[in-house]
Order: C-alpha cells, then sequence, then structure tokens
C-alpha cells in the first residue's frame, strides 16, 4: 500500500525550474486538433475553432486534500487531473487541455516527480486530453497541485446547474459512497501501520472502494453516452461534495425542490458491508461522503425511455416546486429535509 | 509599510467554501463579451469566435514567492494577476480572463482574503480582464495563490519565443533592476524593523523601485503600441527571470545568437544610486535580477523607424547568427558569454 521507496534520488536542484519542467513533460503528446501550441512559450496557443470554451480550476493541499503516506504519486498525479475533468464533463462538455503546475519541498527527489507525471500522463491519455502548460516551483512545506481543464461544446450542447423543472427526474450515474469508505479503510490502516510497521494488511476485500478512493474515474463516458441516447440533461453537476449538497446546487440555481429516495440510492454491496463493519449509515455516506465523481444531473420526464435500459444509470427522485424544498423520503416514508453537510476545508 | 492590523478579524470556518469564493467574488463585473458565463457553476463558459486563445499558468507560494511582512495583500493580488497577465502580453496577445485560486490557513481573516481581492478586482479592471474562476481552500501552511491567465490573438497577430533572426534588433520596453532592489530595501527594512519595531523608515527615495516590487505593471499598452504603429516583433518574452536569462531564451528558441550592449541597458536613476548604495554592479542586477515584467522583443530591422522615437522603447542590441553565440558587450568593449543566472527556487 506504501508507495515504493525508489532506490535513486536526484535532488531538484540539479535540474533548476527550466530543465525541471523539461524533463517532466518531455514524453508527452498533443494530440487534440485544437492545440496549436503546448508548453515551452510564455503562454499555450489553441484554437477551438468557434466552439465554446469552458475552464474550471482546482487546488489541491497535502494534508488537507490528499495524505501521501497512502496515496502513491502516480495515484495522485491520475487523480488531480480526473478531478478537474469531472467538471468539464459536468457541463456536458468534452475535455481538450490541462495545466498541472506543482510546489514541492526539497524533500521530493525527481523520481516522486517523474512518478506524478506518470499518473498525470495516464490521466490525459484515458480522457484523450493535451497537457499544455504549468509551473514548477518548490514550496516550504508539503506538495501543492493546481490544475486548469479547458473543454469545448457547442452552446446548444452546454448544461448548466440551472434549468431543472418540476416534475424533471434526478438521476446519477455509478454508485457512491465508496470513495469515502476508502478512505475510511486507508486510513485505518494507516493507524495500524504506526502500531506495527510489519503489518500487511489485507485490502483485498475493499479493493473497489479503495480504487474509488485512489482512482477515481471521470465520466467523460457520460457526455458520449448523452450524445448517442439523444439526451441532454436540464442541469447537471458533478458529486464532489457529496449527493445533498450537489443536489442543494441543484435545487438553488434551477429554483425548484426535490424529493430523493433513499431506497433508489445506488450503494455497491462493498460499501453496505464497510458502513455496516464501521457502524455508519450507508445512506448517510452517500448523502455526505463526497469525492465520486459521479454525474449528478436532471432530465424531462420525456426522455426517460432513452435511458432506463442503461445499468449506468439510476434515478433516484424527482424535481418539485422550489415551495416544497428539498428532502429525502426515507425507507420508512418519513421525510427529512435535505442539509448540506458537505467537506469545509476551513473547519478546525 | 507593514500592512494594517484591521481590527475586524471574521473567522473563515464561518463562511464555508461556498460562501468564501461568493462573498469575495460579489462585486466582480463580467465586462468581456467573450465571458458567457463566470463564477458560480463547475466551469466557466467562454466564446473566442474563431480566435485562437492563449492560455498561462503561475503559481506563488508564501516564502518562496512573496513576504507577507512587507508585501501588503492587496499588492500581493494585484501583482499576482499581473505576472500572470505578462505572460499573456509577451504572446503579442490581448488578455481577457482570468482564474484565481488561493489556500490559506487559519490564521488568516476574512478581511484578509478581501484585500487580496480588492487587489485582484483592481488588476482586473487596469487590465480590462474578467475573473472567471477560481478555487479557494485552507492550506496546512502559510498562503498559496494559482493564477491562470487567458487570452485570445488573430493567428497572424502571435509572437512566440521563436522567429528572431541574425540582424534583427533586440528591444527592451521600460526600464530594468528596480524590482530587484527594490526587494533589497523591503528586505533591509524588514531586518531594522526586527531590531526596532519603532523604527519608521523612510522609504521615499526608494518609492520608484519599491513600487516596481510591489506593483509592477504588465505591459498591456505596448500591445497596443505595437498594433497602433504597424509593428509586429519576430520574437518576444516577458522578463520574469531578468535579461540574461529571457535572452537565452529567444536565442535558444530561435536559434540565433546575439550582442547585448551594456551601456544600452536602460536603468533608473534610482537603480543606479541603490545599486551604489549597496554596492552592487547595476549591469549584473538587470541581467539577473528579475521581475520587471517589461517586454523583451526582436524586431526586423526595416521596423527601426516605426519605434524609435518612443521613449517606452530601448534598443539594447542585435542578433546574430547561432554559431556566433550570446555576448554582453561591455562599456570597456570586452565580449563576455551571457550565461543563465536566472532564479531557481529549487536551490537551497
Amino acid at each position: 500500500m506504501l508507495e515504493d521507496k525508489s532506490p535513486q534520488r536526484t535532488a531538484l536542484e540539479n535540474l533548476g525550474e527550466f530543465g525541471l519542467i523539461k524533463h517532466l513533460t518531455q514524453h508527452f503528446e498533443l494530440n487534440h486538433e485544437s492545440t496549436i501550441l503546448g508548453i515551452g512559450d510564455d503562454a499555450a496557443v489553441l484554437d477551438f475553432k468557434g466552439k465554446k470554451t469552458v475552464v474550471s480550476t482546482d487546488l489541491l493541499i497535502e494534508g488537507v486534500h490528499f495524505d501521501l503516506s497512502y496515496m502513491p504519486l502516480k495515484h495522485l498525479g491520475y487523480k488531480s487531473v480526473m478531478v478537474n475533468l469531472s467538471d468539464i464533463y459536468a457541463m456536458n462538455a468534452q475535455a481538450t487541455q490541462i495545466t498541472v503546475s506543482i510546489a514541492v519541498s526539497n524533500r521530493f527527489p525527481l523520481e516522486a516527480l517523474e512518478e506524478f507525471y506518470a499518473g498525470v500522463a495516464l490521466a490525459c491519455k484515458t480522457c484523450h486530453v493535451d497537457l499544455i502548460g504549468g509551473d514548477t516551483t518548490s514550496s516550504t512545506k508539503g506538495m501543492l497541485i493546481s490544475v486548469t481543464a479547458i473543454g469545448i461544446a457547442e452552446e446548444n450542447e452546454i448544461v448548466l446547474r440551472k434549468g431543472a423543472k418540476p416534475n424533471d427526474l434526478l438521476v446519477v450515474t455509478g454508485d457512491l459512497g465508496g470513495a469515502y469508505l476508502g478512505l475510511q479503510i486507508l486510513e485505518r490502516e494507516k493507524e495500524v501501520f504506526k502500531v506495527n510497521p510489519n503489518s500487511q494488511p489485507d485490502l483485498e476485500p475493499y479493493s473497489y472502494i479503495v480504487e474509488r478512493q485512489l482512482k477515481p474515474e471521470a465520466r467523460k463516458d457520460m457526455v458520449e453516452l448523452f450524445e448517442k441516447l439523444g439526451v441532454k440533461p436540464t442541469s447537471m453537476i458533478d458529486i464532489s461534495d457529496g449527493l445533498s449538497s450537489e443536489i442543494l446546487h441543484l435545487c438553488n440555481e434551477s429554483e425548484v425542490g426535490c424529493n430523493l429516495f433513499e431506497d433508489k440510492i445506488p450503494l455497491d454491496p462493498t460499501v453496505i458491508s464497510t458502513a455496516e463493519e464501521f457502524k455508519m449509515d450507508s445512506t448517510t455516506i452517500a448523502l455526505s461522503g463526497g469525492e465520486d465523481y459521479e454525474l449528478l444531473f436532471t432530465i424531462d420526464q420525456e426522455d426517460y425511455p432513452k435511458i432506463k435500459a442503461n445499468p449506468n444509470l439510476t434515478v433516484i427522485g424527482h424535481m418539485t416546486d422550489k415551495k416544497e424544498g428539498a428532502h429525502l423520503i426515507t425507507r420508512a416514508e418519513t421525510k427529512i429535509a435535505l442539509t448540506a453537510q458537505g467537506w469545509n476545508s476551513f473547519e478546525g
């Protein structure tokens, strides 16, 4: 589980800043026809030929967003990109380019950054995006990552958080809660490791949820599916902070209410069994856990026949008039107001 | 010189992440016709109507790139934006949008971030760019800033580092070395302040160079001037790391050599007198100091009549065949090879 300690350690000061970014990005290919010029000048040059451009950016801080004691650097590179691409797909756009900037302290050897960039490269390849820029500098403490993702779409394809209407169906891709429980497993093993560094953790029973935490996949496939099915969601958001918080964003921006049905929330069997093991409520985890990077969207009821056969999609509720508010309808058929329990990095 | 200690301190955890970014960006207006949608959804939406898009990004770390003991937060916000816009102008492009992400520890009250964003707003207004996105999160130590700048240009307007030919004139805007010496003044006053907190520094004699350090101006005016004069540089770069390092970038990318004339390097009288005070060589400072954010470019000799009357522009040398190398011709007419003494944040 812990990162391999590579025997080779090349100090970063030997390369300098120009040498470093050149070294780390030398094997990246530019494949998008919209990428005219990549890394190496004052700015990259892109050509979107009249299409709309979408831009999103994220900042990831060691000790706040990730823990290198159980997050391998290659996974971290992969996840940093995927988390940003997820925002582009949540606009129903095609991701085309990213910039990746990192700051690291001197304790990181070059080989560690190569691992990180190997993950970035894999994510770029998986989602067919070009790395077009970035900055590499030193930090006084730990590792910091900033990613900006760029995408394109025709104007009439773009889906905002605003646009849901009463009676629209609320749909989610994949299943929820896995990333949060995967994190709990990794945190638990870290504590065990601290007490007994020779312990061999058996993560096999938890492999699905650990992978959900360490290697999330942005739902590029869904944007392609919408096009294939001829469905345009009326509103959409990606699930980074937990289902509850994201539903409230759609409700607020669209000025509608919502009924979410507890028994419809898609949960993997590993999520159910691990939640039981931790004596946690799996619905609470799905509502508030976050980091699943699935898409949450609404569609007109007329489009239901087009999506109903798809195993990736689950209808979990429907939108209502604004005055009805946003509620969870429990298995016991009680109605509970949804509250945002999303993650707040400023809380102590 | 030191920042006002505002009596009001609103803890960041009271706002949460969504509340914070909303609060900080509520007064930003979107003015560019290319900005379709700004902050508030998963991504911003832009429309460049077929023009080429240029993108640049930078990461700024407290303790590495700036020192809050003498850098007021409003200036820091302003400078963070200007530093990035400088890269866009160095492409001979028009800057249109920026994203600004910050991470801060809990020691920063809301009022400090408001000051920072006031500087961001002023830079946006000065350069007519829209703030379209960003991320706000907590850090485990100090303040981190990530800015991505976006601009537009017609394909035939874009100027790269590549493109200089032998006999092209090497031209620089403004004057050099001020930002570096301004930093030396601020560092000296910081040491004085540590010994005697009641000392009242008299920065008046140094106001020009201190302002060059704290409040650099990206040369938007030069891009406009090139258009007005009908001059297209053959290559261009902005001076962030020192003249010497930037000349070598142009030479390497353009595959040419260069003769730089020491007696032509534009220096403000304050730079000359302050360099003497510090017993430093002003040419060395101009060559290696950095952070001037002036533009360095080459033009065809035919264009010389168009620029010669402009007080903002100084011809400091000319390009040569690659095999002749890049040299400084000193006042004593000796020829010294240029070496990159640019700033390397990874050096201990």
